[in-house]
């Protein structure tokens, strides 16, 4: 096990009701003029919105609205939050959303008090401050709810990249599962591929020894493997939003990832899926995670397998290991596709001739990235190009 | 699932070497006079306390001692402790050591700025407000280094009661496995099954619908399952003192035990064992979980089987689900005893004949206690005499 700081600061307030609680939390923690920062019609629609906002001037907490942030959010709108902020003297942004309105909502805060260009904090830099932010959390998805990262695109040259940091952690996340009960399932599907792929990306590691964080992976992944096709069958089943999206934080505040390399290979490589084609990033995922795995898991069989046993439940083949970790790998696709997610690049929209410019974006040149498997530009052309006619996967050999 | 708050917002630094940045944190969470609460000599003989002061000594931080925290902490030092930082405009409070010096820690944040008796916090009051606390870690087991909790005996009459609040969780808490490898092979086993024990009491529940914390649990218990054996067989193994170390942490920040009704009867049954005989908290639970257990399993036999399944890697027996129920627990018990637990009151040092005195001191008159199942005063006393002659142990029958 590696050395290791975790630090998960946020008060996670989780159940029926608790958006009427808003106002309450953001005084607890310090806000008195917020920004109230949310996306599309969703939130309007459903009387969300409103009831925050009761909450706030029951709290007797000024505000200023922002709205409209997208599916993968751009950076137009950072700029635009960072403006009105600093005019405003806003002490305290409230995010009312998925992990799109969240991460927006984390790059104004860091933003704000920085005196350059807060896209520097997406190109490897380190904020020093930032204004605190919480959420009202809409979707059981991105996890950043609970997380230190944000991702953000940049909407002219469709380039979309990650901050990290323990400074934009949120003081508290308000989480009603209710909320999520109103969800289509492709949307609800494309979220639980999301959480399951960050559990993946801590799962497979050159670190050994780091048993606790093994299990603690199996455990959400087993959990997701379980409530994921009852929320699809019956989206308004309560008890299985709320396992879901409990488990969707506990997937990426890193609890479950401490004291081990990680590999978020599978989900730079979907980024530019998805800042190409603007496809849901868990949609993306679908496609590309077992790609990745395809490609990658020859490097340690065993680890594999492991995860062919213990989440997938497969028999281990005692004398050819490379059996069950192969199996595992077409469970993972079969499961995919069970809850109506894409599994190839047609499926998902995108188009093979599109892979040179994909791998240009990925933008690595002559260099090589990953924690498990480093992997080379041709080696991510060659994950698309898996992606565009898997090899493992449960359909009749023609 | 229930409704719920988690807040853990505890600063974990884990890994080698990290005792030696203990004044960086105190001065990173606000502290300038500092109490260094301690234990006996094994901190100071180790060298540990010096590197601790040299470290606060590099950041000008003011200190005063306070040693002889002794196991099972008791009020008399807690006075001591208060009044000290009184006199001295105490402004933080750093544990070295492990769970009593740490609960020890709590109980002296909680009464310095209170008017009353610190024991009010110990007899349902919650506290308003407390001096911050941080933990130097030395032994995986009471999870304290992270929780909201603290338990002190009242010296004079032998009474040992529980506090809980988010205001003594601790800012930080400093992690470093190779501090456990000096432990003995008791005091290590006496530690995993108090580990154990925080994740079993709230395994069993009557809430429904509650899989990702279920399996959380379950994560943390296979973990000690396989390394434990490893430690109590090669004390200075790092590997799997680390994963132990950060096992005891998850088992107790309560991740593993939102949203559900929790059973903590077994500690306060345990907790009359080692008021009284001054035994190991660990040896005590060992003796008496397992009996709690063997008297409440018939409440939900499918919830001891599933346990028996996942946890303990038993066949379920789908004709007689009891079978598989009654053989976690004698695995369990078989567990325990090759760690070099003790099963039974006799093992322990305790005396049938203070059943009557121990039940009277549990002190819950007429009433009943307890969240999976409702205990009276008898059932208390029949959990005693099962840990007197366990019926699931797996001894040969004469």
């Amino acid at each position: 096990m590696n050395t290791f700081q975790f630090y998960s600061p946020t008060e996670f307030v989780f159940g029926k009701g608790t958006e009427n609680k808003a106002g309450y939390y953001v005084k607890k923690h310090g806000g008195t003029n917020v920004l109230l920062h949310y996306g599309g019609g969703s939130a309007i629609r459903s009387g969300l919105l409103d009831r925050v906002k009761k909450s706030l001037d029951e709290e007797n907490i000024v505000y200023t609205e922002l709205g409209g942030v997208q599916p993968n959010p751009i950076d137009t709108l950072v700029y635009k939050g960072i403006e009105i902020c600093r005019q405003k003297k806003i002490d305290f942004i409230l995010a009312v959303g998925g992990g799109s309105v969240i991460d927006s909502a984390k790059a104004i805060a860091m933003g704000v008090p920085y005196e350059g260009d807060f896209w520097d904090f997406y190109c490897d830099k380190s904020p020093q401050v930032a204004l605190p932010v919480a959420t009202v959390l809409t979707i059981a998805a991105a996890g950043s709810e609970g997380s230190g990262d944000s991702v953000i695109t940049k909407a002219e040259v469709g380039l979309k990249r990650g901050a990290g940091s323990d400074l934009i952690r949120p003081k508290f996340s308000i989480m009603n599962p209710e909320l999520t009960c109103t969800l289509p399932a492709y949307q609800t599907a494309c979220g639980a591929t999301d959480i399951m792929a960050h559990v993946f990306e801590r799962y497979f590691t050159n670190t050994t020894e780091v048993e606790i964080t093994d299990r603690l992976c199996e455990a959400v992944l087993l959990t997701m493997i379980k409530e994921t096709p009852r929320v699809i069958a019956d989206p308004t089943n309560y008890e299985a939003r709320a396992n879901i999206m409990w488990a969707g934080t506990v997937a990426h505040t890193n609890i479950v990832g401490v004291g081990r390399e990680q590999d978020w290979n599978s989900h730079g490589i979907e980024h530019e899926l998805s800042a190409l084609y603007d496809c849901a990033h868990g949609a993306g995922l679908a496609v590309i995670m077992p790609a990745w795995m395809e490609f990658v898991y020859k490097h340690n069989v065993l680890r594999f397998a492991q995860a062919a046993v213990r989440v997938w439940g497969c028999q281990m083949d005692f004398e050819q290991p490379e059996n069950t970790a192969r199996e595992g790998i077409i469970r993972f696709r079969s499961f995919l596709k069970s809850i109506g997610m894409p599994l190839t690049f047609a499926e998902l929209g995108a188009r093979e001739e599109d892979i040179p410019q994909l791998v240009e974006k990925f933008g690595i040149g002559n260099g090589k990235t990953g924690g498990f498997v480093k992997l080379s530009g041709s080696d991510i052309e060659q994950i698309y190009r898996i992606a565009v006619k898997p090899e493992l996967i449960n359909t009749p050999h023609l």
